[in-house]
């Protein structure tokens, strides 16, 4: 029998200890023994919960008690969550969490105090949801090399998309839908700015490369200023807009960023609608492969918790090699990647399309009825000398007195 | 550091060989010791390859050796994999195969023998190639009761069926168009009639129940009677033909089924295309989740036997709970499950509408132009009642000396 803590009854926390109580005795054979809930660490009372014998509201209870060796963290944020853990993986108890600003912020540190403490720091539910994409990392795909991940990782953006995709709706529309029916905070502003999308591809690039990742140093651009009309594009293209995580090794050389991205009906992330997150990986050996799944939501992510804490327990006294080492991952600027590139201009074809081509080379072009712009969609470029082109075209119109480019996207039709 | 030995230099055989050579410090590192390959069984030389040296004949030299503690199986087939492998098991060493023949047919003793040397029986790359589907059963998914499980297992069907679909192909040309490429084979029975999806079926029926399961209680049928006629129904519904393999537990009864299945966009399996695999399960925790990627392949399906090797290398002294016991599990008939189905019917629908409603209820109606048939599409039905209406309707058409049904394909519109 073990005894094990959670700390946060919020939705997850709180799922976690259903699935605990719930399924028990499912757990107790895949684990090897009983799992059994000591305490629940929270400010608040919880009177006419399952749980309200065991709430307590000192930490040092949970710390000091040597029965208890398996911890949950599901608080969120960093404090008080980065001391609580870091002292309890000191105590030599194995942690979870299902934190991912807490594992992008820290992992470096706690998972080396792990090793040292010979106990385990699993944080599955921190990427994915109820994906199991980081044992799937460290354990199933062990002996591969990987070159790329690629990611639609959070539930909500992704929600937005699909609404805008499928019914039309502008941006503003679809987060507040979101907002009304609970995927959305009423401050959005890690969601779609792709700070979440952030962290969580931070982790597992420093899954992928074994190295520490710092998180700001990856690029990150949100859905914010994706508008209805680059939908309609998108649907004469035959492809939609996904905010991606993305992850590459080429020659030696990482490249991270998170944007969002036109991508079309053959890519194997198309399909991924709706608060789902499917995360796509390459490898040397197994070539493509992708795991899709619920991205968030009470049960699934608790799930994940309860696969972490069953792996801590049939390893109670074993440290599993995962993660990351000190070292850290250099990530190579944004701008040295390459794609393709989707741009809305004012005006229209016939009087624009030669110097076009002159700073693109050959593009596809797409006209909407009745509309004061077209859009192009450019071959495979660098992108620094995108760049310079875009702005230097941009920078005619303006002198000419014209708009600018309305809009700039990245665009890849395959995986 | 530990001694491998490969059963059967083939395809899958050969590939290990290459990875345990070309990844090795990898695998060290992810297995915690090197793993060092000493011999390659195989009736054959290879004098050109690089494991000419390590090629031996006599089955003996790899069960006495007690230095040998892990070894591969690709062979294939149940003779002499099936005495080799048990043999192997018996003398304390770990088995890898990638069989699912020797799987489907002795798994169950086989792991009871691994537990009984307390030694681990893996069989990853049985099923769905290199997706690590077995893994992600017993693994991530470890705390979840799982009531559906429906994949595309096989890879040359699934070729077959996406040129049909894509280009018009009938079944014949496809066919021999996979036969042309290598992916299928001369003999093409074990795809084309579902028998490899249905082993497959039954190891992860037997994986989701933790009881025996023998795949000849599972009703099995093939895709040789599919016709491109059915592919141009099938994509003015918005639909497309796939061979699945499905396996459900409702009521506590079990059911499975090996059949061709058109499914429609918003199916998560619909986008599994060409040689691909894709696997959904449905569990009650993390809801629905899908693994897809490589179905076969040299490298692919040799990465899954090394990621079971660096299992069993971490795992030396343990047998890790995985598999299935004694019990044998009731498979339900086929018939007494829920589906709606698609027909093809000779004549016009103005006739035969009346009656048709009368038979199966509200259907949805679709014509090809200048066709002198039409088909069908019922709501969800009952198998016998609908199978019931389906005899009476073409025996009577029998009767008035017309053609009978040309067509009844099970259909899913969702996953």
């Amino acid at each position: 029998m073990m005894y094990a803590a959670i700390m946060g009854y919020g939705t997850i926390g709180s799922g976690v200890a259903e699935i605990l109580e719930n399924c028990r005795e499912r757990i107790a054979r895949s684990a090897g023994q009983e799992i059994v809930l000591k305490y629940v660490l929270d400010l608040r009372e919880f009177p006419d919960s399952p749980v309200a014998d065991r709430i307590v509201h000192d930490f040092q209870q949970i710390e000091e008690d040597e029965q208890v060796t398996l911890v949950v963290e599901t608080m969120g944020g960093l404090e008080p969550a980065y001391p609580f853990v870091k002292a309890c993986l000191n105590a030599g108890k194995h942690v979870v969490t299902s934190n991912k600003a807490l594992v992008a912020a820290h992992g470096t540190e706690l998972l080396q105090i792990a090793r040292d403490k010979k106990v385990n720091f699993f944080f599955e539910a921190s990427v994915g949801g109820g994906i199991p994409i980081i044992r799937t990392l460290y354990r199933c795909l062990a002996g591969e090399g990987i070159q790329e991940i690629t990611g639609i990782l959070n539930g909500t953006t992704n929600y937005i998309l699909t609404k805008m995709d499928r019914e039309g709706a502008s941006f503003e529309d679809a987060l507040k839908e979101a907002q009304d029916l609970g995927y959305a905070e009423r401050n959005p502003e890690a969601d779609v700015e792709g700070y979440d999308t952030c962290r969580k591809i931070a982790i597992l690039t420093a899954m992928m490369t074994g190295r520490e990742v710092d998180y700001e140093d990856i690029y990150t651009e949100g859905i914010t200023r994706i508008t209805d009309m680059d939908f309609r594009y998108a649907k004469k293209m035959g492809m939609s807009v996904k905010l991606l995580g993305i992850s590459r090794i080429r020659n030696g050389e990482v490249y991270a960023r998170v944007a969002p991205v036109m991508i079309g009906k053959e890519h194997p992330l198309y399909a991924v609608s709706g608060v789902y997150n499917g995360i796509l990986v390459k490898s040397d050996m197994l070539g493509t492969s992708m795991y899709y799944g619920s991205g968030a939501g009470k049960l699934p992510t608790a799930s994940a918790v309860v696969a972490d804490l069953i792996e801590a327990a049939q390893n109670a006294q074993t440290n599993i090699p995962l993660g990351w080492g000190e070292e850290r991952q250099t990530i190579a600027a944004s701008k040295s990647g390459e794609s393709c590139y989707f741009i809305r201009i004012a005006g229209n074809t016939d009087e624009k399309a030669a110097r076009i081509k002159e700073a693109f080379g050959e593009v596809q072009i797409f006209v909407l009825e009745n509309m004061d712009e077209f859009a192009i969609l450019t071959k495979r470029m660098n992108e620094t000398e995108f760049m310079k082109q875009a702005i230097a075209l941009d920078s005619e119109y303006q002198k000419m007195g014209e708009e600018g480019l309305r809009q700039v996207i990245r665009a890849e039709s395959e995986g």
